[in-house]
């Protein structure tokens, strides 16, 4: 039988020149938030299939790889026929182990806790271009603080590590877009909708920046909202920059509780201080943000040219306590690993370059041992004074063959003949 | 619903002093082979299900973690009613996803191809101490040599790789065992074994460590072996130290072509040329290693006081073959990276250091907004100037709360009252 070579679809081999590129940033990014006291921890790809399914992650679980059951497990499941074949799932995100990981170690950790986690997570998702099936994840969580110094502390490391990131090639716009999920229920309250009703209006504000707000008002009509609500609702968005405190006024005390506001200038105002003067803080009020866990600020990260965003993140108070039956006040920031690298490629030529004072061994196949053990002495030297070596057969082609190690960055070379 | 905090069953929450850990001898790994011209890269976790169960990892292959079909797919697998519900599986090591990978890529690679691969694996084993679900290997592997330099290359760069690991914590001695799948066949053969019986013998020698020789000679005879081949067989075998010059004569030529014992010197003299005084390089014909792809020479690390291996490897010329339909030459070593962090944990006092010079801004939440600002702007270019920072609400007991900070290296505190 011949095996399959190409890798599992939507899934990528990684070529020497991509790893480079990747540790790399991952270098740039671990190096950065260790600055900011985050610490580095790792859970298992593995989760129960209880924790992935529990509505946290909206239509991420539908996406879920799932773990088959093994041995009278999967017998048991098989003769109850009731499709429950699963004991456990590839996890879809960081933030859900992440809470699993603080209810279980929570008295081995610092309080407050500020975690980096580099990872891959996996969906089912249909492959697209800069889109796959596996794909790493860089967040980081400050755990059991509830004051705004999280949100700030999470926007300054991420903002000046992207800014670290895209430096290297000329890059230093972009724009931290900042809304509060209490503001956007807020909004829509005041308007008329019904409490039941946020959820679904929200999914349609979500695509403000894809269909305008003439797109959203015609979708609002269309799922049967009543059309004076909308236009009431609707009427604070249409413009193209938003003032926080304006915004925010107009809402009114009696659906939006001032402190919410107050809170949000302070955060906008202290990050600013903080991060490099290229990078511009926006209150968005559009931003919605997909996930159902947050329950208080929202951030993204977008860049000119792009029509995705490279960050994202907000405060989930509500998660933690799922796992240990008491709340712990969260926020976090995830940087799409995946979408820099896209972005970083698009403006290198060619790959990254390599250090290039390395030495290479060519030794013709007849050598007799002694000779051959000689020259192994020498490079094993080269070695120790910490010179990056390479030995190899002399090929017939030695021309091509030098060719090919020069592109890897070999300099010096060292043919040894039999005589 | 509550959910489950403990990770799935086998699988670790890697802590943050565990997580330095692992990065220190990660960061030492990937330096050290980096200077003996292996090139990072990566494979997805999934593999095919059909790749996986192809015979080609042994007793591994009834470990896998399979993950189920989706959608119509499974629906298809479920009417059919043949229990195929998988179609990919978690790779068991990374020795097959290479061999994969290399026949997808292989003109895109340089060769010969040295690939340095650190990555998690994945076997539903029954968990012990330090036996995982989930666990990490360091594999460096070179493609498209034929010569022994690929052995001696290999055997320099685990040696020394292990050296520098294990000299912090006092561990200089360790032992290469070097036998050769060939050598192991002709002994067979020459005692009177029948070429189909050479599996089931090597599966009981494989016991020689832990069982003797007489022990190996009571499963040999239970197994229904004649007891005058048995005894012709284990002969040789009752020694205390080896001499591979002499175990290959009294084989014979007839049995073991002569160029493989050549070979056999070449590679343990010109290894020990290259390697740390400390380190012995010995010849034993007792050692067989589990998996069926080994086609020539193989060899394993062992270190005093602990009675399994720390790395392994060999010579697996036909794997490639399968994937693209022509061989091409092999040879891997690969580090037990979860069993040296268990020795490097045994001979540790409490956990890694950390730096010591890093500054805390413990902040009263009742500072006001400007204050904090201009606390937050020190905070900023401290860090800029490349000291690790932190920035925490003041808590009620600061001094539990320095307390805590000092152990995570923590030094200078500023402590920001409200005026």
């Amino acid at each position: 039988m011949k095996f399959i070579k190409t890798p599992v679809k939507g899934m990528v081999d990684m070529l020497p020149q991509d790893m480079r590129l990747r540790r790399h940033v991952l270098d740039i990014i671990r190096g950065s938030y260790s600055q900011y006291g985050f610490m580095e921890i790792e859970t298992p790809v593995m989760e129960h299939i209880e924790n992935l399914t529990s509505k946290q992650g909206g239509d991420n679980e539908k996406l879920i790889f799932k773990v088959l059951k093994r041995g009278a497990d999967l017998q048991r499941a098989i003769d109850a026929g009731k499709g429950e074949y699963a004991d456990n799932g590839l996890r879809y995100d960081l933030t859900l182990p992440l809470a699993r990981y603080y209810a279980n170690n929570r008295e081995k950790l610092p309080a407050p806790f500020k975690a980096l986690q580099m990872g891959n997570v996996w969906r089912a998702d249909n492959p697209q271009k800069g889109r796959f099936r596996q794909f790493m994840q860089c967040d980081i969580d400050i755990l059991g603080d509830d004051s705004d110094l999280a949100e700030i502390e999470l926007i300054a490391a991420t903002s000046n590590t992207l800014s670290r990131i895209f430096s290297e090639i000329g890059i230093t716009d972009f724009t931290i877009h900042i809304n509060d999920r209490r503001i956007l229920s807020g909004a829509a309250l005041k308007a008329g909708f019904k409490e039941e009703d946020i959820e679904s209006v929200l999914i349609s504000l979500d695509k403000y920046d894809k269909i305008g707000v003439d797109g959203v008002r015609a979708e609002l009509i269309e799922n049967g909202y009543d059309p004076q609500t909308v236009d009431s609702y609707l009427q604070v968005y249409g413009q193209d920059r938003f003032d926080c405190d304006a915004f925010c006024s107009a809402i009114g005390d009696e659906y939006l509780d001032p402190e919410i506001v107050r809170r949000m200038d302070e955060i906008m105002a202290c990050s600013a201080a903080m991060i490099d003067s290229h990078i511009t803080i926006e209150f968005d009020p559009t931003l919605v943000r997909g996930m159902g866990y947050y329950t208080g600020t929202i951030f993204e990260v977008s860049i000119d040219g792009y029509n995705f965003s490279i960050a994202g993140g907000g405060r989930y108070d509500k998660m933690i306590g799922r796992f240990c039956g008491q709340d712990v006040s969260a926020c976090g920031f995830s940087i799409g690993f995946e979408r820099i690298i896209t972005i970083l490629r698009d403006h290198m030529e060619g790959d990254m370059k390599i250090d290039e004072n390395n030495t290479a061994f060519l030794i013709d196949k007849k050598v007799p041992s002694e000779k051959k053990m000689e020259v192994l002495r020498q490079a094993a030297q080269l070695r120790a004074q910490g010179t990056t070596v390479i030995v190899q057969p002399m090929r017939k082609n030695m021309k091509q063959q030098i060719n090919m190690l020069e592109a890897q960055g070999y300099t010096k070379f060292e043919k040894i003949y039999k005589d």
